[in-house]
């Protein structure tokens, strides 16, 4: 099949109406004598709003070395404040329900345990927890410990590298004995998208609740969170919403569900009267009942611009822009890159996939490296996955075009072949 | 009882060898009609580094901005580079033996949590935690958390608001029944600073583990956990250490220990191959298995220049300066303000009390308002205590002295009096 042309790329450009966001971000140039860096990883690390190097420095300048402990007046808000601003253009959450706290990993840890000790005491059989095998490693190993630690059942539903659990996979592993699964919306490998309204529902049809994790679909994947019936939810900020490394995670607990959990770690960010240091913790009313210590200030900061520009994008728009930029990924990968030995390891089905295209290759961890060298930052994935994730906000069509470009003649030329095979610690 | 003039205190300043350090952080200058801010928070919000804000700035701008995802190859080992450096310059611990995560809170869990599981099958008897009843709240609620969780008995040492738990007290309540013990180096309120190895033995002659937070010691109070024989301690890094507000707290876990304890939160940052994202959780072999997720950069870059300035003035030469600077607050309460119905609620003999002094008052509360008003920034404490925090790299003993004389003249003239009673949300 022939793909469309570089002008029928650039002619995307011209057209799309989200093209002037790539302005808003700093894409610094490269020494003269490179090409061009294509950046293709947003999926793990966004790239840096203009906004923030400038908010960033006003907060350490202004709010902490001028205004000193006295700005705790001011950043004490942050969390439900930013949590209310993901909620609401983000997550498809109401007002009071989402909260940025801590990490991922600890906010899987604090919702996951809470839901467990919610089990009823009428309900003795719930005794098993679901994890998808080819799950990100950090979900799965904070339910493993949670599972070891309560003698429970870890049920593992065997692993689709390619395309994510199917409903009926889910269908028949949520019965009776399963207190709670624990499911990410995109897969960070294949990308691989579940339906959140329909999962929740055949889990709720099983009287079992879901934990979900949204790190790979926030700001790229329409979600609605609420309407969909979910319950649980926890999520990163560095990928498609630009929060910058490490930025604080969320977390999203359904309202009702509220005053029915309690999380283990009991800190004072978390007690009803915070400054009260009473004797006995008592949780907050709300969703501050699952926040902790002290938050990151300095990287709290720094999601603030970078929500907003997700916000005024729109996240509808993004998630248009980035299937487009998939389905050329796709279409050029057909085309150039099976006949040198790749294979499409993302659902074909846009419909099914978020916003990242997997491809599997036998040499995947060498060809990555040898990209990088070759200017275009993609990721590799254990066991043989190259990530190409085409960040919908600053991301041209052409970026998409000549990253393929380059990738194929780097194949064909053999350059990954005269680098080591070893694996990275970090990829 | 007369004590020292201005012009003694002056003298201080001139022969203090620290005083240089002062010009190494941002003193903004407040508006002209104002009298000069004079700082003594610096135990809650450290003042800001000169450094930190162009660290911060690089890292956001180069690291992030021109590096992108690709940085995390540096960024990976900051955790336990730092750890090295605060094990080195601040806690007397050895490499490999503290570790920059979390938040303290959450620390606190983790190493509680392991603490209570690695307990030998053979001491079932030991189902009992003890806290001291006037420590930091998180530190009873996290503990207040996990006994409820274990069915745990909690024994709370009974408060002694002034001066800390006494040794006779310690040793009373640590006995065979007891499986760990969460203390404070020094009191958030009354600053009473416990003598870590004497309660380590006494501690370990009954078999009792103890957990130290040494949040109100660390780059103050000179600290050797490893020659100590401490084996546990958490703390934080935006107080003395001048890290930023909620930068990352630190862990520390004696090596030998190490092998011994698993911690709770089985997030992919413990996990001995990360990027393997092998299917079984596997926890690293050192500190790192006591790390969860994603470290927060932003946050960490802080961190270091404010760290450096620490191992540069040293911290025993700090707790020289910051004796003389509570020593002098200590000599004006005494001549100025117990005649105007303060108490002094802090140890008088500084080898008993870290970095520093509090005052009882009935009107605490908006004394330190009034305070505030007039250009000192201190802190409350419930249920009646003004915090005098001099931290010793910027501060001043004229700044001590001008501080004590405003709030005697404040009070003098009942300008307290003026305002209203109820007690903030932060203070």
């Amino acid at each position: 099949m022939t793909p469309r042309s570089r002008e029928d790329a650039a002619a995307l450009d011209a057209l799309d109406p989200l093209a002037g966001f790539r302005d808003r971000f700093v894409v610094a140039d490269g020494p003269h004598d490179q090409p061009e860096l294509l950046y293709l990883d947003g999926n793990s690390l966004g790239r840096l709003p203009a906004a923030t190097a400038a908010a960033v420095d006003a907060l350490v300048r202004e709010q902490w070395g001028g205004g000193l402990v006295r700005s705790w007046h001011d950043w004490i808000e942050w969390p439900t404040r930013l949590g209310d601003r993901l909620a609401a253009d983000v997550l498809g959450a109401r007002p009071g329900e989402v909260v940025v706290a801590d990490s991922t990993s600890v906010n899987l840890y604090k919702l996951a345990a809470a839901a467990l000790d919610a089990v009823p005491a009428e309900e003795p059989r719930r005794r098993a927890v679901v994890v998808d095998a080819g799950d990100f490693p950090t979900d799965r190993y904070v339910v493993q410990g949670l599972a070891a630690e309560r003698g429970l059942e870890l049920r593992a539903l065997a692993p689709d590298l390619d395309a994510g659990p199917t409903a009926e996979a889910l269908r028949a592993a949520l019965d009776g004995e399963v207190a709670l699964a624990v499911l990410s919306v995109v897969n960070y490998r294949s990308g691989a998208l579940l339906d959140v309204a329909e999962v929740t529902a055949l889990a709720a049809a099983a009287g079992v609740r879901v934990l979900w994790d949204v790190s790979h679909a926030a700001g790229v994947v329409p979600l609605a969170l609420h309407p969909s019936g979910a319950e649980l939810a926890v999520g990163c900020t560095y990928k498609y919403l630009n929060g910058g490394p490490g930025a604080p995670a969320f977390l999203y607990v359904r309202q009702e569900l509220q005053p029915l959990l309690r999380q283990p770690i009991w800190g004072w960010f978390g007690q009803r009267d915070q400054f009260g240091m009473g004797d006995a913790y008592e949780p907050a009313d709300g969703v501050e009942r699952f926040c902790v210590g002290t938050p990151p200030i300095l990287s709290t900061a720094a999601l603030e611009p970078a929500v907003a520009l997700v916000a005024e994008a729109g996240v509808d728009r993004l998630r248009r822009k980035s299937v487009a930029l998939c389905d050329l990924a796709v279409e050029l990968a057909d085309a150039w890159l099976t006949p040198l030995g790749f294979r499409l390891a993302s659902p074909r089905d846009a419909a099914r996939r978020g916003g990242h295209v997997s491809l599997a290759h036998p040499d995947a961890w060498r060809i990555c490296r040898a990209l990088a060298d070759a200017g275009v930052v993609a990721d590799y994935r254990v066991p043989d996955r190259l990530r190409l994730g085409p960040s919908p906000l600053y991301t041209r069509f052409v970026d998409v075009w000549d990253a393929a470009d380059r990738l194929r003649r780097l194949v064909v030329a053999g350059e990954h072949e005269r680098l080591p095979r070893e694996r990275p610690r970090v990829t």
